[in-house]
């Protein structure tokens, strides 16, 4: 037996309530789309020992085909939206916060949905990229070692979001084990079939992966490569907040791959290059999303890590 | 001498008076950011003998990132909304129509302007297309013939819609010579530097073309590649009209590509193969573009024309 610190098994619950949100942003439309198909034909998400529930969390944004009605909803899980007394004056996506957080929740409580996967689409050139909020759930991290093998040779990268400033109250934070699932490019209030079939393939292995724990299977200690958001890069603007400038075409459509220190991030409108100033290679994503740009967002630098997850095994 | 019904020289008016119009659908990114850029100096778009104005149509679609806030602004310009009486009740957009229409129209009569440019974007993968209404505007003909061996060897296509049912009334119909411009593909909210580039290029052609006509150069006859507009093809649909397919992966991103009788066309989601049932070879376009779903239109479908255009001169 090896005396690693990674060696003993951790015995976890079993994962029996599942849920999956589309809609969370009601213009992405793969999320949206799957999970219509699946309210109305539960078959294909249907696993032995798993309850899972496809549910659309913002349907009036989806009825508008925009990202929301009043407030971004996957901002909106503070503690204090989640305990601010319910009233029909509260902001559409505040009052949708509370009742998902009756439905799934309550957040960090032990009644708490097991697993959240929540749909989104970007218009960066993102590829599949699972999101997770921390680097210590280790059944999250043996997930992402199972989906990243069994779609391979395809690629599927994780986003790992635990930054004390940069992290924000998503929908899927209301489970114990909250899963962002981005895929793009694709354009908002666009299907895009490719976009589609990439994401219904995840949810595949990810929910094949529920099965097998709850049946009992072991999940031997593995390491997982994360990119780790790191800062929040601005366009560049004039006195007056107006953006004067345009992602690089060097940098555009180039999301997972190293920026380097005095490498091209931008173009003036005039025709100006604007450098990469940072002390050490980072590697962009949520490179041009249109919705950041309300956000003052051009992309998210991030930093790429090897984490270790424990070997796991139901309880 | 030829003795061709195309021999003899056309007498055209001199374009005066030019308008460039951005932000008619306030979120396609590259038609705002370029006028918005030429109000603050107009020092590019300046040309001996052409008096241009650059101007934001619909600066409350703008302000909201929105493609409207009422109604589309480019299907507004009918002659029941620029003759029905003016009001604050009427929707913000024909409002607007009405007030475009006095400061560049009235649309056809002789004090209209010269030519109004349109900038548009598309989600489609059109690449540089600009939009006539006209198949016998012969000043548009001899432009489209300019620009295009200007730019060579980058390809710039022109789409012909003098349908008469499909055809619209667009904002840059107020002006004699209506000249929309479409690049894609990039969402809507986004901007990329290098749809913005080549948008940008396009204008300078085209002005210069006007400089050029308006000092007094002959132009001699030639003829112009054109897409016609043919048919609008919806999604497959079930009874409550809900859609159940998508473009198919081997259509998208396709435009202007032939779509031959028997090729495939959509994908259900349930992974059947919808195929093209037309009687002969078409090139569609506009596919899968984010704002023809509430239009019920997947994509359109056009047939390859060549048009002769007259040889011209100012008059
Ligand atoms: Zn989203
Ligand atoms: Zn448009």
């Amino acid at each position: 037996m090896s005396s690693s610190p990674y060696s003993g098994t951790v015995h976890l619950d079993e994962a029996r309530r599942v849920a999956i949100f589309g809609g969370t942003h009601g213009n992405e439309m793969s999320g949206v789309t799957l999970v219509n198909l699946w309210m109305n034909n539960c078959a294909e998400i249907q696993r032995k020992g798993v309850d899972t529930k496809p549910f659309i969390t913002n349907p009036k944004a989806v009825e508008k085909c925009s990202r929301y009605v009043d407030t971004d909803l996957n901002r909106a899980f503070t503690p204090e939206n989640l305990s601010t007394p319910a009233g029909g004056d509260l902001p559409y996506e505040i009052q949708r916060a509370q009742e998902i957080n009756r439905m799934f929740g309550p957040k960090g409580s032990p009644e708490a949905y097991d697993v959240i996967f929540d749909l989104h689409n970007t218009t960066s050139n993102m590829g599949c990229t699972l999101i997770l909020e921390s680097s210590k759930d280790h059944f999250n991290l043996q997930m992402m070692n199972y989906i990243k093998k069994a779609i391979a040779p395809a690629s599927c990268l994780v986003l790992l979001n635990e930054h004390p400033l940069l992290k924000y109250s998503t929908s899927r934070s209301v489970a114990k084990h909250p899963v962002g699932l981005e895929v793009g490019p694709q354009p908002q209030g666009v299907l895009r079939s490719n976009i589609f079939e990439a994401m219904r393939v995840i949810l595949k292995h990810a929910l094949d992966f529920i099965e097998l724990f709850n049946a009992g299977m072991h999940f031997p200690t593995c390491t997982v490569e994360v990119f780790r958001v790191a800062d929040r890069i601005d366009y560049p603007r004039d006195a007056n907040g107006n953006i004067i400038a345009m992602v690089h075409p060097t940098l555009q459509d180039c999301d997972w791959e190293p920026l380097n220190p005095g490498d091209p991030m931008f173009q003036t409108f005039d025709g100006k290059t604007i450098h990469y100033q940072g002390s050490c290679t980072v590697y962009p994503t949520f490179i041009n999303e249109a919705a950041y740009y309300e956000k003052q967002q051009a992309f998210v630098t991030t930093r790429r890590e090897t984490l270790v997850a424990s070997s796991i095994r139901k309880a």
